[in-house]
């Protein structure tokens, strides 16, 4: 890989840029072409890649993304995110604006500080420097999306699908998601839980209390399966995760009337799963349970699923000790290897290669007055550095 | 008693006339000045007794009752009513105008035809015949409220404590709700189940479902709750009544987001009983229940209970069987004593006397195209009639 360009680019001037674009997500608000302008001036070349249709919340979508690579050798590491920015939430509650990038007290403030425009541009930055010292050989490429914040379905999951059918090869994908959990350094994501989303309906018989053997109550059908899955223990736990768990996130029968027996009962669970299980096994046991008290009752209960990824694991190996020892060469702390958490891009990227998310402190993130130190934006740049040239020096021994 | 008129009322054209006013509840429209215009010109001393308050529904209401007394001998027996109706819900699916008292192959339509106004016409009309052929010696009364199909705070009730308080006697009571199930006569009610309301609410600790050892889900904790009361029987049956049974109304946590562990979660049940249980001894074991699944799970479980009515019965006797056995003569079907069916005034008054109801056929009460045969509004002021003369008869001999 040879250098197109020797400039440097500053990863606090670039956060401060990307943050004054109000790219809310879908919206992109010219976000990308900050990123391919930087990127292009670096040598990558870019490719745009626009992806449309339903976004399964009621209008379709229109989503920027890019791809980017400088170099055609092999080995090829690949750094995954996105510019879209969750919504600002009450703007009278915020104390910088939110779209400004105002600095107070070396603390840069904004919508995407570290959610993770500033993640982006410290990778960018490192990236710069890399080149300019002109270390590494091999492929540098960047996979960014504008459509990670909302349903995600037009976004990395479409460009994994093309590149895979392009027969693109990525060796190894850094995801810049905050994954810091206390102090920069202090945690990299090496696989998430998968997550299955399931609707229970349950239809009865609308009638009077007085009169129930005119009726079919669906409520109590419904507390019996939600208290029946509950009490399910799903798994003990599964090396580097935590059981399995099912959270029971709405049940709703929305009946004024104190003497009318309801029509219908409504529920949703949520379940967070270890690689024990795959999506498939526990819609099939969902079923299964469902099945068997319809069968007791005799009222009809209808299920939904939404599996949004499967549980993943990257094994320890070269990529994550190159990453950790790189992290604690540079940080003076070694990043423990964790799959808490929520569900991230990493989930579309595993097909590819291994993966493993690292990036700022998460702690201010969807919240009002997000914001990073400067200080741990020139860190993480540094980090970044280390861990471009350790991964490159230990995939190409 | 000696009639002060000799003047017999036709119970179609009063109904008829009841039909006009159109007395939705709370209203009164002017129902009771006819009722106590017809009363008057019998002889009766009536007593407009109007009570002012709260509603429990966000305003207060100022109701109508008429205490109508004819005659000072004993025993004294009273007709209870309501001469308010329940609103005429959609208004474009009636055939007929609900308050027009159209006439259509012998059928009389209207808003209250059977759900009361039939069954006050048809009592006096069985009064003026019984006044105008000097049968009796004793006392005639009237209980008739504007508040039954409402809230029912400021009506019967208060009446029957004003009544109580003063020293009023009466010995029985015929209540004219609609108690004939198919067939005019088939059924009496003598008794009722107790009606218990009561609305549940856990407390839980909002969180993501990624963390939920940060966060304390309510609605398992509800679902369990429901699920043990719904398995619980609460007795086999008493003699006249069914099984109690406990009905769960509604749940409702109405958290629209799949990855959120709600804060809390409500539901509300309804439990029908007989003389089995009290409300009191219900309100125990639902507490006692809470209370354990608290311990169990550190949530804080909440419980309001509202009791609108203890189970009673009026006992077979003397005044039971009069009424059966007038109605088997007027109209060859003896009755079943029952104790089915919601709840009704006769809850109050049974603090006075003993109670019962019998009253036209219920079906179409409460319905688009509320309605009854001509013929009927006759039979049953024929049959009135001679449970007036019978309960006198028994209740002095
Ligand atoms: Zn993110
Ligand atoms: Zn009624």
């Amino acid at each position: 890989m040879s250098a197109a360009s020797h400039s440097v680019i500053d990863p606090v001037e670039l956060t401060r840029d990307l943050i004054r674009i109000p790219s809310v997500t879908p919206a992109d608000e010219g976000a990308m072409d900050v990123l391919e302008r930087a990127l292009t001036g670096l040598g990558f070349t870019c490719r745009r890649m626009v992806f449309e249709g339903p976004t399964g919340v009621g209008h379709d979508a229109r989503i920027e993304n890019l791809y980017a690579r400088c170099g055609t050798a092999s080995p090829n590491l690949c750094f995954a995110g996105h510019t879209d920015v969750v919504p600002t939430g009450d703007l009278a509650a915020w104390t910088a604006a939110p779209f400004e990038g105002e600095t107070r007290d070396g603390v840069l403030y904004g919508r995407g500080a570290v959610d993770m425009k500033g993640g982006i541009a410290a990778w960018v930055a490192a990236v710069s420097r890399v080149l300019a010292e002109g270390e590494v050989e091999g492929s540098l490429s960047f996979l960014i999306t504008g459509d990670e914040e909302g349903p995600a379905l037009h976004g990395t999951k479409r460009v994994v699908e093309a590149l895979a059918a392009e027969g693109e090869v990525i060796d190894a994908c850094v995801v810049g998601e905050p994954s810091s959990a206390h102090h920069l350094g202090d945690m990299i994501k090496v696989g998430r839980r998968g997550s299955l989303n399931t609707w229970i309906t349950v239809h009865g018989k609308q009638g009077h209390v007085a009169y129930p053997d005119r009726a079919a109550n669906p409520a109590p059908v419904v507390a019996r399966l939600l208290a029946r899955l509950d009490a399910h223990a799903l798994d003990d736990g599964y090396p580097e995760f935590p059981p399995s768990n099912l959270e029971i996130t709405t049940i709703d029968v929305g009946n004024p009337a104190t003497n009318i027996i309801p029509a219908e009962a409504k529920a949703r669970l949520n379940i967070r799963f270890n690689p024990t299980h795959t999506g498939d096994g526990l819609i099939d046991w969902l079923n299964r349970e469902a099945g068997a008290l319809q069968a007791e009752t005799g009222l009809r209960i209808e299920l939904e699923h939404m599996c949004s990824g499967e549980a993943f694991l990257t094994e320890p190996g070269v990529f994550v000790s190159a990453v950790q020892d790189a992290v604690e060469a540079t940080l003076g702390r070694r990043p423990e290897a964790s799959t808490t958490g929520g569900t991230s891009d990493a989930r579309f990227i595993r097909a590819l290669c291994p993966v493993l998310e690292l990036g700022l402190v998460g702690q201010t993130m969807h919240q009002i007055d997000e914001r990073v130190p400067e200080a741990e934006l020139r860190a993480l740049a540094d980090a970044y550095q280390a861990v471009i040239v350790t991964v490159f020096e230990r995939l190409k021994a």
